[in-house]
């Protein structure tokens, strides 16, 4: 597949620049692949994030009030290195330490232990809260063992919005731990993607079928089917989701409908449509939601249902505002 | 191409339907076509839009504050028919007059202005203004017989905004006619869009090729070319754009690119990069940019640039807070 590209090699390099270009609020150091607010956090934690590039707006996107204060972007879907986290880590601590918020991969995760280790000799109060939010693997499969998917949104929400708030490091950590604990996504997608210099997709299925439980680098997911309807695919997304969530009437949640990059709006909103059904069924009321582009794929075809269980602390912080690049809201979402 | 969809005859109702649930700021009146925001306009003009589906964001993605009061939706690219525009603009008047808004389509222009002719029967009082930003047929295509593309979304953000400040009937429309002349919009694409209900999309190019002036309707463009490189591209893009709008050093601008709904962001801030660095050696100013999605087809992977000269006043109103379901901003947009 064609993309719209100068050198493939050069593709992070130039997005992060026409990114600072467009959104001046944000700064870089020289050609570092750090990039933080310009607005400097003041009598509190600071949040960071980081991870592959190509899942725009995630995670620059969301630098800003109320969300990031800094992101640490590798090449596309490649783990950003070590010496560039710890370079975060201490452009925006300003000694009342940095919270470490990343997906469950092995790369991610080993590149950021490594750098808060490095941090915390050097002083800096570092913790770390690593999303597993994807069902995508099947329920079978440990909690710990699966991976951050768009429910990470939910997790950037939150602690960006406690954080600016004035939480202490160990309660932003708890919270994330908390948040995760009560998201589950699962993805279903009708393409791979095809990486900037390949003309290759990671997988390609045949007209009418779709890929169940993909996540967000073009991976294949557990079982490829017979494509069916919408809402027989929702009907079956929020079923294993809530199979492991266990959802009871009069529960509060939030949902994010998360599409990859390549799938029509009007097609999120339609899947949408199914959630609110099926919840308002089961007694569950949808308190806050998310439609849309949120963590992205290099233009997939396919989107994730996320859904959160509520409570009244994790709402007000959803609803809380934020200022970012590509999120903004000025009191509640909707 | 596969989609996920329900019956596709039903797939707008159901976008509709799930967008309604999302967004319970928005109103409609049982199965119309016709979305309001909850929120009636006190004491000023209303504003409303219209067309076909498959554009979101566009249209009712910016039902609200500072942009839309109502918007007509029709089929998917089809036009509303005039009994929906029409019962819009009942809807939406409190007296002060409606200000209709619509991109230059035959169908399209043809209901609206029937729709304005049975409403000024009615004794109100409306005006419309037909946008022609779409350089994509050549600058040798007459202005009055161009189309309105993502252009448009910088008269929605302007209008809206000025309605919101008190602005007259006439004020309006002649604010509406000032920036569809101070704004001109060129797309190119690597493929076409597959309509809900259709296996096969409106076109294909074969790999390495690029279809330049496309619109967004899945529509080939004026000629097919050999893919070059993103900066070959915007270069080419932004001098066409350029002979036609006459930008002179000096000048202050406004900046869309717009993807069409299968690029990738970090392909669209690439095209920023470029169109930022050609407008600074040109000694033009960018006053403000919206990278994103703002005016899609369906999942085409293609993007638009759009300039817009701007003055005092239309950047006041390009940088007023706006609050909608799909965009919302503070104060400035950066």
């Amino acid at each position: 597949m064609s993309r719209f590209l100068n050198d493939p090699d050069n593709a992070v390099t130039e997005t992060l620049e026409g990114f600072l270009l467009a959104h001046p609020e944000l700064e870089r150091r020289g050609t570092s692949r750090v990039v933080t607010s310009s607005t400097p956090p003041t009598g509190r934690v600071a949040v960071v994030t980081g991870g592959g590039s190509g899942h725009k707006p995630a995670f620059i996107g969301y630098i800003g009030d109320g969300m990031f204060d800094a992101v640490v972007c590798g090449d596309v879907f490649a783990s950003p290195p070590v010496g560039s986290v710890l370079e975060a880590i201490r452009t925006v601590n300003t000694g009342h330490g940095v919270m470490l918020l990343l997906g469950n991969y092995s790369g991610d995760v080993m590149n950021f232990e490594m750098a808060a280790d490095m941090a915390r000799d050097e002083g800096i109060d570092v913790e770390m809260a690593v999303a597993t939010d994807d069902l995508g693997a099947g329920s079978n499969v440990r909690p710990d063992q699966r991976r951050g998917v768009s429910g990470q949104f939910l997790i950037w929400k939150t602690v960006g919005a406690a954080a600016r708030q004035g939480a202490s490091l160990a309660e932003l950590k708890q919270l994330a731990l908390d948040v995760n604990s009560a998201t589950r996504t699962m993805g279903v997608s009708l393409n791979g993607c095809t990486l900037p210099g390949s003309t290759k997709p990671t997988f390609s299925l045949d007209e009418g079928q779709m890929e169940v439980g993909v996540g967000h680098h073009g991976e294949r997911g557990r079982s490829t089917e017979p494509l069916v309807q919408m809402d027989e695919i929702v009907d079956r997304l929020v079923d294993e989701i809530d199979q492991d969530l266990q959802l009871r009437e009069g529960d509060r949640a939030a949902v994010v409908i998360n599409g990859l990059g390549g799938t029509p709006m009007l097609e999120l909103y339609i899947a949408y449509r199914r959630v609110a059904k099926v919840l308002q069924e089961k007694g569950v009321s949808i308190e806050v939601n998310f439609v849309g582009e949120y963590f992205t794929a290099l233009g997939m075809h396919g989107f994730s249902v996320t859904l959160m269980r509520l409570n009244d602390r994790t709402l007000g912080l959803l609803k809380d505002p934020a200022r970012t690049p590509h999120f903004t809201q000025t009191s509640t979402p909707n």
